[in-house]
Formats: structure tokens, C-alpha cells, sequence
């Protein structure tokens, strides 16, 4: 098998790899009539089978060094009839009555470099394998293409153009997972509109009996749908051993898929997010589905480490990507998520209109966050702490009656309050090296924000922002619209490329859950996506919660969890009675067990304050890494991360568990032959406890070098941050 | 009563018209426990009473010189639940359980200046009786707000901003509209998507028996509701000859509103366009409901020259208005519709997606209308008889697959085909002193519309467009929403609004049908909204279709009717089999009878070379009228209308008949006493007729003075038209 290390020479070879399928180990054979095709990964870990059922169904199943993974499961398209079916749409379902007509073998290996990352460069090595079919009886072509590596698959349906096949309507995609064995599953309920759950470990046969108690109600919009529908992406575990995680990979032009169980035989089936009118894609060939994507290993840290679903996607998109880089930040917003200070400006009004108002005439409520003299300490808090920027929510107007009013026009995103002094405080802060950060809620009135979005973007040009945090909380607008729509994702991705074009970097909140797009658009630096830090401060979110999302939310991009909160008992500042679920390193792991190039520092200065000798991590963490170790992992109870930073020799370790506790074990394996590290280790005291004595920490400093083992005891509900600043 | 013929006066006298009651004729009497209150024109011919039904219900009446023309009838809207209800929706309707607190009223009578219009003065004249209601139960209020003219009336619901009245979501209006008998109505169906329909005659009694095979079907998007539901502007006449029409004014962020008719009583109610969901209106206070109009008379004339919807309208919104004009044009376009060449460029894909393809590479399919050699044929054409734009459609690509394929990125709107040199062609036209009109059809896509739509007039700026017609065939995206809705309404103002900021005119068609509005736009020059010349070409349209749109389509603005065919069998140039439904003199009357600040000569250039004395008169006609006279009318049966063209002292009559053939007799009372006039009349041939000889036409020269009678007689399907010009 040739190997090509350059995706450029590897353009040049195509045509000679595409046809040297000798290189690939496939094999095939004869089944009730048509060609099965067997495909195995470049090291033969896992093995692919397609095949078609005797009603000419495409069929397919996985397995990971010999045992099953995906047992026999069925392929294809739920279509829908529609009003002017007769100009062109089709409605016999793309699911039977298929024939194969050919396949065709290939294979890659090929390293590439990501505008920022867990490593410097990302290997992408596969066979692939693509099944022409033919639906007889309507002359429609599809061809299933997968890609499969060691640790994993992707499969998609492509559509070519053709005359038999130009539109056509999905009702519902009905890709199958039939699972071998009834895992332990780490899943939280399917939802149209919010991914902000809880997540909940159980059997697979379990999920419905805990469905009801499991969706949590409290988020401004919310729409499940199914007794045993999850979402993606869902970790599970095999009794035996087994770690798989299904997802999907560039979710482009196409609605976002859940998993739908049948419990009675274990099998999932996607269930993809419906348009206004119930439908839920709209297609014109040529195209193609997302990747689907089965993750699988006998080690859970291969979960954490695989770039199968970034190397799904396209190649970046961007031509000029020097204006994008990874980012610390910290920012005028837990004040409010806590509930001490407010996003609006005024309580004069039972509701507004942006148009009829005269801002500065109005009554200020005195507990408005975003204003001048606040604004300045967190600059000031930046600037002392090498933090690159600060975000500021509430800086404009329309906070007063902003979400779930079905109002179209609530923001306008160029409007500043009154005592937020947009020009004066973005020169204050660029005269201190910092940024500040733009935030742009949208409360899902999207018409409305694509209305502004040239001006909002040109106003960001002109006064040096070069980040919006973007939301999407309440229902959509346009009314029936969900939030993980076929449009929606179109929306998502519109504002990413227009961002672009004015070198501006996306971290879209409440947006749908990513699917490695920031391969393609790296200037998408950041999602939300699932239960951030905030629900610390409304209801709590359980102690294992960030050794999960790693196996789970992050597969497909990363997240702004906003972390790093020493003040963990609210009440000591506020009047909001929760507390986080996790010990002050616990929340100083995060910054390297949750991979992200956006790092927020959550907390308010004043907290950090108290707690200097601690924030030394956070001032010293990097945000972009040449090479990332996971050293231990096993979800929902522990992970060990070692991350280097890009363009030094130093590392950064963290290590995070559930509420049991752990006894890490850190083999210094990773570092320089020969060379000495000043290693700083930030540890829970010997009785921490993130519910009764969270801020109890020690920071030991020594010298190590490789080879060297540290064991590290982490409390329940802990963690440890470690540096190892190279000599 | 004070008289005030300048609105400037009048906005500084207010507070004392506001309070002058006693120049006001009303009555204030006791009806079961509440006030009810009666209010007369300033004329008195109008009386219109208000008072609370046993229940609480608002009600009115309304009486014209003594006789019924609205009888009792409830007013109110039924509210809907939201899932959001708990943070600040209220679900109780507002029908039932109000108190009446108080009423005013005013009276205003000013004189104003439109933009552009049939008159050089619009005076508006009327009283105003504002009813305060209270909900007890629920404490809203609201106030139901009359205008009553000599010719009718206007009412509308008022939501002031209240805490107990914030933010609603409207179920259904249910405002009534008690007819006092079995009238003679022309009606289209209700539909939330087309007003293309054929008007039918008939009496209400029938509309449900006859509803089925009014609703002819053929049009890209069609959404019929109701056996008796059907559009406004609705024309009706009594037994007794009243002529009563019920349309609306000032449709501003609120949906299009139907009437539906409970045929057992005879009695309207509104039924307003759904959104996606189903529900017909968002709504945040302090609002507004459109007006709904009466208008009434016993003269048909008086039911074409009444401004009493543009009275309702707000004064223009616009500082400058200096740069709108009328405007005369011709166009690529009817080739295209008659089936002779073709909008799109190629045959070559079964679909096409705009990133996708190199235009210069593809191969042309010789149909293609909109080419360089075609376009500088029609500016030849437009310079030699003063005709001021040519409209090019089919200039800009994607015209291949664009209409109701659900596909949303159908056109750019700024990229030419390359058979069409955009900036050569605007040079070529430019140095004839004639400009090109922009056209941009959405194929209702509207987000990807509003997407494109400030690098759209960006293009039209650069190259010296000032006019656009917009197209919205095919049904609505987003998905699940109407043509007519709330939204959609909002969108249509969205594009008008931000065409004035590039100084842009704006035709749009197949958008909702208009209330006026270009009144406070007036760079909003036209609409198509009802069933235009084009239909002449798909199923042909009835003789009397232009006797009957002056009476219904064209109460609320200006439609582009697109007249002027002079050749009216399709098949001497085409293999299109039908025919113009008019002779050519009918066709030459439109431009007088039919008014619109824009008007087409439709036709082809070497179809008007054949006829080149009729088409004088298309060069001599105005676009802009300074006086208006409507001499004779009677709905579905004739109509003849006197202009004077705005800055001459010329004047144009027009006269327009239905298959009866009429004997029209004008006269000319309406010139300057003393002066001598140089009449050039365009008449049907003794022997014409619509069907079998319609292009049977003389003219006839001769010189005339005021109090002259020119008696013409027109053919069947016939008409005439006169130029008298001042020497």
C-alpha cells in the first residue's frame, strides 16, 4: 500500500490509489443473489461487511478485532410525497428493492495540520470501500461509501445527479445500529431544541424506564420526542469491554440526526430533527448524508485520542487562516448566570421595542453588569493575568424581555446600554494588549440576526473584535422551526462562512451539537452544545459530568465550558444557593481534560483574588497543544490528559474524576529524554471533597524528569492540574 | 368644525381638534348597563354605532343615507396558548366580558400630497370615535378605533402596553361583517397563496356552491381554506343598489386577512393567513390590528375614486422622496410567457446548484430570452418611443430548476448569464437616455433572498437600476409558511424598507395584495396580487376581468398589470393557441382605466411596428396624473375614467367594457373653460370583437372644447382610448 504523507501529492496519486485495490483488504462473495462486500481497517482491528437483504435492503455490520460491533443492520431512506411531487419528486422510499452494480476500493494515509488542535498533525488512514446500487424499479442510483480505519467507521449515502433522482423529500432516514449486547450507555434524552441534559448512565434496556425522570425541565426551549431517543454523540460500553461511540461527521445541508432504540432487539435507528412542516430534509443531487460514525476500542483512552470524525470532514475551506487563534478569556457573565447582576439595563417597562425607545432617557435598574466601571476591572483583571480577551454580555440593547416572546426584533446587535461606552472600552482595553469579546444572543429569532449580521460584523471590524459568542436561547424564529433543523444547520453555517469573511471567530451557544465542522471552517473555535458550568448555578450538574462529555460531547468539537470557578460555594457572594459539583482543582483540570481553544477563566476577579497562588495555572495553561496524551481514561469515572504546548517544550497535565474520587497515576512517559522540567502540581488536600471542603487544595513544586512516576490522589468531585515547564 | 388644509397645521392644532367633540355628530346612549355610542360622517351619510352585546362583546353597526350596510356585528380576537404562557402570554380571548370606560372623539380634515397618484391632492376627511374598552376579569384594555368618511369607514383594534396585556398570540380575528342582504358579490377564493384567481360574479347565497370550480388550479402554490372563504378587496352590490366593498388598510407586521362568510346569516368574518403552526399572529404591545374597511356608496364611481384606504395609511415614511418616479416601460418578458423563448440559458443538467457550475462553459440552449442582441433590440425600441425602462427577466442565472423544488439557494441575483453583458447592455441604454429594470425572482425562498438582497441593490446602484420587479413564485421558504402571513408581510416591508435606503422602486408580484401602504412607501410602485395580463397566455382571462380589478384588486395601491397587447392571437408569432380576451383598443383603454404609477407595453417590438399608430398612444399616455375623473362605471360591465396628466393641461380618457359590448359616453365637462383641445380617438371598429376581430381599431382626429359629448361605442371585450391635448 503506498503511503503519502501530503494531501497534495496525494490529489496528484488518486487515480493510481483508486484503482489499486490490491492494497485493500476486502473480499468478495456471493449472498442470495447480489455481491457482499468485506472491507477490513488498514490493521485489520476492524472489519466491515455490506451486503443486501433479500428485499434488495442495503445491509451492513462491524466488527473490532473479531467480535461484533454492529450486528447485521439495515440501510436507507424514509421519502415523503410531496404537493409537486409531480414536477420532479420521487416518493418510493430509497430503502428496497436495490441491486448492487459495482464497488470500488481505495485507500488513504495522509497527515495534515490543523489551524489549532490536540496535536500538530492528524493522521487520516483508512480503507475505503463504496457500493454502487440500483433501485431497480425507479432507475435511481446511490452509491453507500465507507471509510474504514482502525478504531472506527464512517458511512454515508451519496446521491449522484441524474434524472431519476433529482429532489427528493426525507421523511426519515433509517440507518440502523443493531447493537450486540445491551451496554452500559452514557446518553441523555433525544431533543429537538436543547442538548442541556443531564446525561444518564444506564443499561440501553433501561432508557425508557428512566426517560420521563431524566428529562429535566428548565431549559427556554425543549422538545424530545421519543421514550428510547438519545442523542449523539452516545457512549457506550460493552460488558465485555468493549468502548463504542456513535456520531456523525459533517452535518452539512442536512438535519441533525438522533438515535431512535428498539429495545425489544437493541437496535438504534436515526431519527433526524423535522422542519416546521414535519419533514425532515430537503435534497437536490448531486449530495450526500453526514458521515455516521462508529467509534470502538478496547481502550477507552482510544476514544479520546481518535481524529476520526475531524478527518470525516472536508479539508479547511479557508484560504487565509492567520487571523485565527485559540484564545483565554475571561468576562462579564457569571455575575449574571448566578443572578447578582442582570444582562438588562432597566425595569421601567412591562416590555420594549427597540425602535420606540430612547435609551439614554430611560431609568437605569442599578444592577445592569455590563457597564463601564465593571467592564474596566475585567480588563484590568485580563491584562494582569495574560488573559487575551473579555467578553461582555448585556452590553446591548433588548435584554429587557429578550427570549421565548415570539418577538422578532429584539436585537439589534450595534446598539450599546448607556453606560456601556463600546468606543472608550475597547481602546481602554487594546491600550492594556487585550481584546474584548463580542456577544451577540440571538434569542433564536434568526431572521432577525441575519438581518443585522453585516452590520454586526462590520461594527466588530471597526472596533477590533475578532470573536463573537453567538446564543440561540428560546424557540426558533421562523415559529415551528427546531433548533437541530436541516435550515437550522444552513443557519449555523452561514453565519460561520459570513464571520469568515470578516475575520471574525464563532463560538455559537445552544447551536446544534458539532460534527468536526471546524476542520473545514476553523474559525468555528467553539460550541456549546450540552450542560455547560452555568447549570452549576441553577441546579447542579452531577460530579462525573466532565468525565463524560470528553467521550461524548467533544467527539465532535470543542466546547466552551466555560470552566475554572474557585469560588464553588455561590452563596458566599450571592443569594444563589448552589454550589459546583467539583473541588478548585477539580475546576483547574478542566483547561486540559476538556480540549478547547477557547478557555475561559468564569469566575470573577475578585474570587481569583483569593485564590492567586491557584490561578497561577490558569495564567500558565496553554490554549494550543503539538501533541495531546490521554494517560488514563474510563467514562464517567476518571481522565488523565497530558497536553504539550505548541511551540514550547513545556506540558500541561490534568486529571479529573467522578464523585468516588481517584488515585492518578502520572508515568511521565512523554517528556524529553534527558531533560529537566520545573513540575508544579495543584492538588486537592488529603480531605477535599467538592460537596463539604472544595477549596482545600496544595501546589508542590519539584523538579522531574522522564521516566518519573507522580501519583496524585484526587478527591471526590477533584481533580489535579500539573505543569512541566521544560528547562 | 375647523377645516385644516395643511397636516402640519393640523398636528399643532391636535390637542384642540382632540377636545372639540361638539364639532363632532355623535350620540352617547345606554345599552344594557353601558354606554353605546353613534358617530356620522362629517357629510352624515355615514353612521356608525358601537356599543357592548349582554355578554360583554363589542359590537357595531353601520348605515349609509339611512339604509344598512353592516348589521349588528361582534368585534373581538380569540387568543391562543403558547407553551410559553406562564412568562407573560395571555390565552383568554379578547371577544367577551369588556366594560366600556370612556370614549373620544376627533375629526380631521387635511389635504395632502402623494408622491405619485391619480390626483395631485388627496383630501382626508373624517370623524374619529376611539372606544375604551376594559376586560374585566382579566383587567385589558383595549380601545376600538372608527374613522367614518362620507364613503365609508375604517376600524381597528388598539392594544395599548399594558402588564396584563404584554405579548399575545392570535387564534383567529373575529371581527364580523353583517351584510343586509343576498348581495351580488365579485369574489376570488380564499387562499393563502395565490390571488391569481378568475373573479367570479355571483350572489353570496351561491359562493359555497359555486367555490369548487372557482378554484381553478394551475398556479405554483395554492392553499384554498374554506367553502366560503374568499379574498378582500371584496366588491358587492345590494338589490337596492349600494355598492359596498370590504378590504383592509395599513397591513403592518400582522397577517393578510380573508373573509369568511356564514352563508345562513350572510355574515363575513375575518380569517387571517396562518403561519407555520398554524396561528395567525405574534403580537407585542403597544399594537395594532390593520384597519378594516367599508366602503360604501350608491354611485359605482365613487367606489373607484374614494382614497379612503390611502387615508388610512400613514404619511410617507421616506425624508427624500425626489428620486421615485412613474415610469413607463417594455421588457423581455412576454416572449418568455407566451412559451416563444425561455428564461433559463441551458438544457444541459437535470438540476442545477449555482456554486457548482462554470456558465461560460455550458452549453446555451439557443431559447435563451434575455440575450444581448434581444435586450439592445427592446432599448432601441424603448428610446424610439419614449418608453423610460426596459425589464429584462431571465438575465441572471439559475433560472433552470427555480421554482417549487424546495431548493433554497435557486439565485444570486447578481450574476449575469453569459450570454448577457451587464455592463455593456446598461451603457447601451444608458446612452439612449433609457434605463434597465432589475428583476429578482426569490421562487419564494426568502432567506436566501434577504441573504443576497444588499449585494442586489449594491449591483443595481452600481449600474444605475432604480426599479426592481421581485417575484415570489412557488410556495414559501421557509417551509410551512404562506405567502400571505404575518411574517411574510413582514418580509415584502423588510425588502421595500431597505430598497428606499439605495433609492430603489419596488414591484413586487405575487406578494400579498396591497392596503395602501404605498402611501407611506411610496417607493413601493407596484404589486401584482391578482391575475394579471400573463393569464391571457396560460388560461385566458374573462372580458370583463379589467371592469372588475379597478373595483376589487386595486383599492389598496397600483397593480402592474403589464397591458398593451396588440397582437392578441398568440399563435401568429408562437405556438401559444390563446388569445387576448380584448380587442386592441380595450388594450390601449387599460393604461387609463387600470391606474398605476407603471405601466408595460408588453407586447414585442415588431408586434407594436405593425400598429404604429395605435401605439402613438401609448407613447403619448401619461404615468402621473395631477386630476382624475371616473365618468362611468359599473362593476363587470364598463368603466370610463379622465385623466389629467400631472404639469400639462392635457388630459386622457379611457373606457373599458365587458363581452356586452357599451356605448360610452363622455363628457367633456372636465377641460378648461375657453380652451381648445386636439382629441385623438381611439375607437373600436364598427365590426370588432374580443374573439373574432380584435384588432378592427380607427382613429379619428378632431378638435374639442369642455361640455362637448363624444359618444364611442366599444365592442365587445372592447374599449377606446383618447388623447386630449391643450393647444
Amino acid at each position: 500500500m503506498v503511503r503519502l504523507l501530503k494531501s497534495t501529492l496525494l490529489l496528484m496519486l488518486w487515480p493510481v490509489l483508486a484503482t489499486a485495490q490490491s492494497s485493500v483488504k476486502m473480499e468478495v462473495s456471493q449472498d442470495a443473489g447480489n455481491e457482499a462486500y468485506t472491507i477490513w481497517s488498514p490493521g485489520e482491528t476492524v472489519k466491515v461487511k455490506v451486503w443486501l437483504s433479500e428485499k434488495g435492503r442495503p445491509m451492513y455490520s462491524m466488527d473490532y478485532k473479531n467480535r461484533a460491533v454492529i450486528k447485521p443492520s439495515g440501510l436507507g431512506l424514509q421519502l415523503a410525497r410531496d404537493k409537486h411531487a409531480s414536477k420532479g419528486f420521487r416518493e418510493t422510499d430509497l430503502i428496497e428493492g436495490f441491486a448492487t452494480e459495482g464497488y470500488k476500493t481505495s485507500s488513504e494515509d495522509d497527515t495534515w495540520q490543523p489551524v489549532w488542535g490536540e496535536t500538530a498533525n492528524i493522521r487520516n488512514h483508512y480503507n475505503e470501500l463504496a457500493v454502487n446500487l440500483l433501485q431497480r424499479d425507479t432507475k435511481r442510483h446511490i452509491t453507500l461509501r465507507f471509510r474504514v480505519y482502525d478504531e472506527g467507521m464512517g458511512l454515508r449515502y451519496e446521491f449522484p445527479q441524474q434524472d431519476s433522482l433529482n429532489y427528493f423529500l426525507i421523511k426519515e432516514e433509517r440507518t440502523q445500529f443493531a447493537m450486540a449486547g445491551d451496554h452500559t450507555a452514557w446518553w441523555i434524552p433525544g431533543d429537538y431544541d436543547t442538548e442541556e441534559y443531564p446525561t444518564v448512565t444506564s443499561r440501553l434496556s433501561e432508557i425508557r424506564g428512566l426517560m420521563d425522570k431524566s428529562i429535566v425541565w428548565g431549559n427556554a426551549s425543549q422538545t424530545p420526542f421519543s421514550p428510547t431517543g438519545v442523542q449523539t454523540s452516545l457512549q457506550m460500553k460493552s460488558a465485555d469491554g468493549l468502548y463504542i461511540n456513535l456520531h456523525e461527521a459533517a452535518c452539512v445541508n442536512y438535519a441533525t440526526m438522533h438515535l431512535n432504540l428498539d429495545d425489544k432487539n437493541l437496535v438504534f435507528e436515526s431519527w433526524l430533527t423535522p422542519d416546521a412542516t414535519g419533514l425532515k430534509g430537503c435534497m437536490q443531487t448531486p449530495c450526500n448524508t453526514p458521515w455516521r460514525t462508529v467509534l470502538v476500542s478496547d481502550d477507552a483512552r482510544e476514544m479520546l485520542s481518535s481524529n476520526l470524525i475531524l478527518n470525516l470532514n472536508e479539508p479547511c475551506a479557508l484560504d487565509d487562516t492567520s487571523w485565527i487563534h485559540p484564545t483565554k478569556y475571561c468576562g462579564v457573565w457569571w455575575e449574571m448566570i448566578v443572578g447578582k447582576s442582570t444582562w438588562h439595563y432597566t425595569d421601567q417597562f412591562p416590555s420594549v421595542q427597540l425602535d420606540n425607545i430612547d435609551w439614554k432617557a430611560v431609568k437605569p435598574n442599578t444592577t445592569h453588569g455590563a457597564n463601564n466601571e465593571k467592564v474596566r476591572r475585567y480588563i484590568d483583571f485580563a491584562a494582569k493575568n495574560g488573559l487575551d480577551q473579555v467578553l461582555v454580555e448585556g452590553w446591548n440593547v433588548g435584554w429587557e424581555d429578550w427570549a421565548c416572546m415570539w418577538k422578532w426584533d429584539v436585537f439589534d446587535f450595534v446598539t450599546p446600554y448607556p453606560d456601556f461606552d463600546l468606543e472608550a472600552l475597547n481602546e481602554y482595553a487594546h491600550s492594556k494588549g487585550v481584546k474584548l469579546m463580542m456577544h451577540h444572543e440571538t434569542s433564536s429569532s434568526t431572521i432577525n440576526y441575519e438581518r443585522h449580521l453585516e452590520e454586526a460584523y462590520a461594527l466588530m471590524n471597526k472596533y477590533g473584535y475578532d470573536a463573537v459568542k453567538t446564543g440561540y436561547v428560546g424557540d426558533i424564529i421562523p415559529r415551528g422551526d427546531y433548533h437541530y433543523s436541516q435550515s437550522m444547520n444552513n443557519h449555523y453555517l452561514y453565519c460561520v462562512k459570513e464571520a469568515a469573511k470578516h475575520h471574525v471567530m464563532v463560538n455559537a451557544h445552544e447551536a446544534s451539537r458539532p460534527t468536526g465542522l471546524c476542520r473545514t471552517y476553523p474559525n468555528l473555535v467553539g460550541n456549546e452544545s450540552a450542560r455547560g458550568t452555568e447549570y452549576e448555578a441553577f441546579q447542579g450538574s452531577n460530579p462525573d459530568h466532565t468525565v463524560i462529555l470528553p467521550f461524548t460531547r467533544l467527539q465532535g468539537g470543542p466546547m466552551d465550558y466555560t470552566p475554572g470557578i474557585f469560588e464553588t460555594q455561590l452563596s458566599t457572594w450571592s443569594d444563589n444557593k448552589h454550589f459546583v459539583h467539583t473541588t478548585l482543582c477539580g475546576q483547574l483540570a478542566l483547561y486540559v481534560t476538556m480540549y478547547s481553544p477557547l478557555q475561559m477563566a468564569a469566575d470573577l476577579p475578585e474570587n481569583y483574588e483569593r485564590f492567586d497562588d491557584a490561578l497561577q495555572f490558569i495564567r500558565d495553561v496553554a490554549v494550543d497543544w503539538s501533541d495531546s496524551r490521554y494517560l488514563e481514561a474510563e467514562p464517567g469515572d476518571y481522565i488523565t490528559a497530558a497536553r504539550k504546548a505548541k511551540g514550547t517544550d513545556n506540558w500541561f497535565v490534568g486529571g479529573k474524576c467522578d464523585e468516588n474520587g481517584h488515585l492518578a497515576v502520572v508515568k511521565l512517559d512523554f517528556l524529553d529524554k534527558g531533560r529537566k522540567y520545573e513540575c508544579a502540581l495543584y492538588a486537592d488536600a488529603d480531605d477535599a471533597h467538592f460537596a463539604d471542603n472544595p477549596k482545600a487544595y496544595k501546589i508542590t513544586k519539584k523538579t522531574v524528569k522522564k521516566g518519573d512516576v507522580v501519583r496524585v490522589k484526587e478527591a471526590p468531585g477533584g481533580g489535579f492540574a500539573m505543569s512541566l515547564i521544560a528547562k
